[in-house]
């Protein structure tokens, strides 16, 4: 596909609707990224069908930031969501965080109403619960899901439970309306928001009216769920049922899109917040291939994923691209499809995927590696230059909270912060995708790749204006006591008195 | 694919060839099995035209027990291929070996050549280089090759280089006449086997016989080299030159055999005889993709193999086969190919794969992990017991020589003989490929499984008639010094005094 093409496709096209999957998957929890089960398969076919990204990452090792990224388009440092804390921690969106997306940051879906898209978000919104922050005042039309992790409190009606809220209202609490069995962890969440994404897509169809769909749903973070046809179908355990389902339900949700006739006008992207959570292994930990550790660390196996672009016509079927990507640049590619420019008063660190799709271009570009506010690690073509190395304390990992099983490579996965800021641990990523060797200091190579690396380096750190960290003070008071639609449920909960505090951030 | 297909193809079809690629590879190093940089697109075709074996077995973790067995269809313990110097101690055939394969042993040339077939090995014997080992000797009908592996003495003239045989004379030497430029890792011999495989095949199909093609060549294995056109290509360096050039020969003469019209008569099997060899990473050595260890070692990087069947017209294309699979069932499935049937008075550890691959059968038998005279390990459906930990001494791990590097499994890559006879290590491979949890001794799970397995075990031992060992002697008066055809080249060496000794095997 030339450029011809794509400058046919951007006349002939009246609209392209956009559709993102983003779920908390690792690399090697697909067939088509080697996982041994291969079971996998509409997410293979979507592969085959489609493009796979080999050198994908997400913008943080955890949820919220990394999902911040994809609708800001900009990295957590800039956009408000990381912590100061204390130095390079990993911080979210509990229910006790007083912190959200800011009104100043300009998400996608804002800038996409404007060009008459609907959007709507299915699942994990995490962006803050506060009604400040509420995904309907952020450009979203529509919601279906929670605005926090499900994991806690796990019913136990000492604290709320999470929310789940029909756009602006809850209809309902996880554990109390919708029920996830910690015992055999079933749950039929995962088919509602299948059934959410048929219909809204449907109405979409129906009404001749572009749209951007956000399906963030959280099946495959613990506690991992499936529904009881999903249960003990897989060889992975209830982690492998999960995935399983997920898969089954976006093999619909394309095959729905090319029913309906509408799936050469919309553009479908798979990716992941960050990497599989290795502490939740094996029964609901998934797999990073053989990339080092997991969720949390700036590792490759925290923070490369899996990736796929799917739009049946205009992407080459069965294409591969080594363009090195990031969820940040989901927003500009969006805004690309819409055939909007992204905003010029801000600093945007996405790139327009498409000529890297649809022309096959390689775009020059490095990936920045965040834990918190510090910048761990950058990759710059094959290399991946370490800055700075943790995995976690020695006080976590001896209570047995372990973010590389099984892992263990000497001076790199290190318990305590080791700064390498003078002479930073290099990797090839080519040679060494595990990151087990970094190169020798002395050595041609190291100088030749610091030095384009540290010119990279410098200009990054000059442009970058931290935000207002959002994830630094927590208070019960702020939980979700009674969020708006609890008193139609009478399921509204007396908040205690405020009491803000620094959050807690241990890795 | 039923059993309609399977018999219309025996009576329709008046031979069938067989191909089999043996390469050392591992599992994670193709495309198709993960390989982050996927620069094998020849073989991710051949999977995608044939069937990907999932869960398939080399016979021992190192090369020469391998190849005894895939030719003799049984386990080295019963060919001779190991050593009782020591206890559960890798053995194989260096150039001061004494032994090789007995003569008492059928290999599957012999029989095949019965059955009209013509055999040509391509590369690496290695099943004993004296006189009475010599391929010709044991069915093969032509050879260019090899007797031991190429990677010593490295052209130190103190000892006699590697010869290459054309049939049953030696035409020149490694390092003399066929070199290897071990700087820049510049040779020009997988070219040559290229070339020898493809006119072996125009001669076959010219004359209209069926052939066996044993296409072993040793271009992966340390010290690893590629030809000019492929050096510094890959994103992986120097091995990934070799996978690359692997790769494109692979896909020469899979399209020479459809060029010539008899792809749908030629069944061709492609895996390997160990898995990557760690210790030569990263520089030269390969994948093992998220198992555990690799080469010299029983845990799953050492012994599970990528694998792919292909024949087309008759394997239905993408298919994919979680069948647990052995290299000893090519021998029995190349038997069946030729409408023979494996030999009845010994006891042959291959199965037919054909119901596997023609009809999606799954076949229960278990997978024994030997490492020289000692079952290490068994597979019996999704679970492994591991009966006896070991990756290596500490003496020579605290050497530098690391078969498990950047990985450390308490209590399971232990570095000494740990034996678990009376509570063997339980993992379920579906939840854990990469041998991290073992299962709880007090678990229903643990019992239940090792119920079946500990039966499984017993009437596997009862029934193991070891063989005369054949790797206990080494004397360097046998060495390479005076090959057949030496003469006529100039290139007789005089060997030194027979001194015959035990072999020395560390590991």
């Amino acid at each position: 596909v030339g450029p011809e093409a794509l400058s046919l496709w951007k006349s002939k096209s009246t609209f392209t609707s956009f559709g993102v999957f983003f779920l908390q998957m690792g690399w090697g929890d697909l067939g088509a990224f080697g996982e041994p089960s291969k079971e996998t398969p509409n997410l293979d076919q979507m592969a085959s069908e489609g493009m796979l990204f080999l050198d994908f990452y997400t913008a943080s090792p955890l949820c919220s930031p990394s999902r911040a990224a994809l609708l800001t388009g900009r990295l957590p440092v800039r956009n408000g969501f990381y912590t100061t804390n204390a130095h390079a921690r990993n911080a979210y969106t509990p229910q006790d965080i007083v912190g959200g997306i800011p009104d100043s940051e300009l998400l996608l879906p804002e800038l996409l109403k404007k060009a008459g898209y609907v959007n709507k978000i299915i699942g994990k919104w995490h962006l803050g619960h506060r009604p400040q922050f509420h995904p309907l005042k952020h450009g979203f039309d529509e919601w279906f899901g929670s605005p926090n992790c499900h994991f806690g409190p796990f019913d136990n009606r000492a604290l709320p439970n999470i929310p789940v809220y029909r756009d602006w209202e809850m209809i309902g609490r996880y554990y109390e309306d919708f029920k996830i069995d910690l015992k055999t962890g079933e749950a039929n969440l995962t088919q509602i928001y299948l059934q959410e994404a048929l219909d809204f897509i449907s109405k979409q169809q129906a009404s001749q009216q572009p749209f951007f769909l956000y399906w963030a749903i959280d099946a495959t973070h613990a506690p991992v769920y499936a529904s009881q046809r999903f249960l003990g179908t897989s060889q992975r355990g209830l982690y492998g049922d999960a995935v399983r389902e997920i898969d089954d339900s976006i093999g619909k949700i394309l095959k729905h899109l090319q029913k309906l006739g509408i799936s050469e006008n919309t553009f479908v992207f798979f990716t992941s917040d960050n990497g599989a959570a290795l502490i939740s292994a094996p029964k609901q930990g998934g797999s990073n291939g053989r990339f080092l550790c997991g969720k949390q660390t700036t590792f490759e196996g925290g923070m490369r994923e899996p990736a796929i672009a799917w739009w049946p016509g205009h992407i080459p079927a069965g294409g591969v691209s080594h363009q090195l990507g990031s969820v940040m640049d989901l927003f500009t590619t969006g805004l690309s499809l819409a055939g909007l420019q992204p905003p010029g008063d801000r600093q945007i660190d996405g790139i327009d995927l498409l000529p890297a799709i649809l022309q096959g271009k390689l775009i020059d570009r490095p990936i920045f590696y965040y834990r918190g506010n510090e910048m761990m690690a950058v990759r710059l073509g094959l290399y991946k230059a370490h800055y700075w190395t943790w995995s976690n304390s020695w006080e976590e990992y001896s209570k047995g909270i372990d973010f590389c099983p099984g892992q263990n490579v000497s001076g790199v996965t290190t318990h305590t912060q080791e700064e390498h800021t003078t002479l930073p641990l290099l990797f090839h990523l080519g040679r060494d995708p595990g990151e087990k060797y970094p190169l020798s200091f002395a050595s041609d190579e190291y100088q030749r790749a610091m030095e384009r690396i540290s010119v990279v380096v410098q200009q990054h750190k000059a442009n970058v204006v931290p935000g207002e960290p959002q994830l630094n003070v927590c208070d019960k008071a702020v939980m979700n006591w009674s969020p708006p639609g609890c008193e139609k449920l009478g399921k509204c909960l007396k908040p205690p008195k405020s009491d803000p505090k620094k959050c807690f951030w241990p890795h």
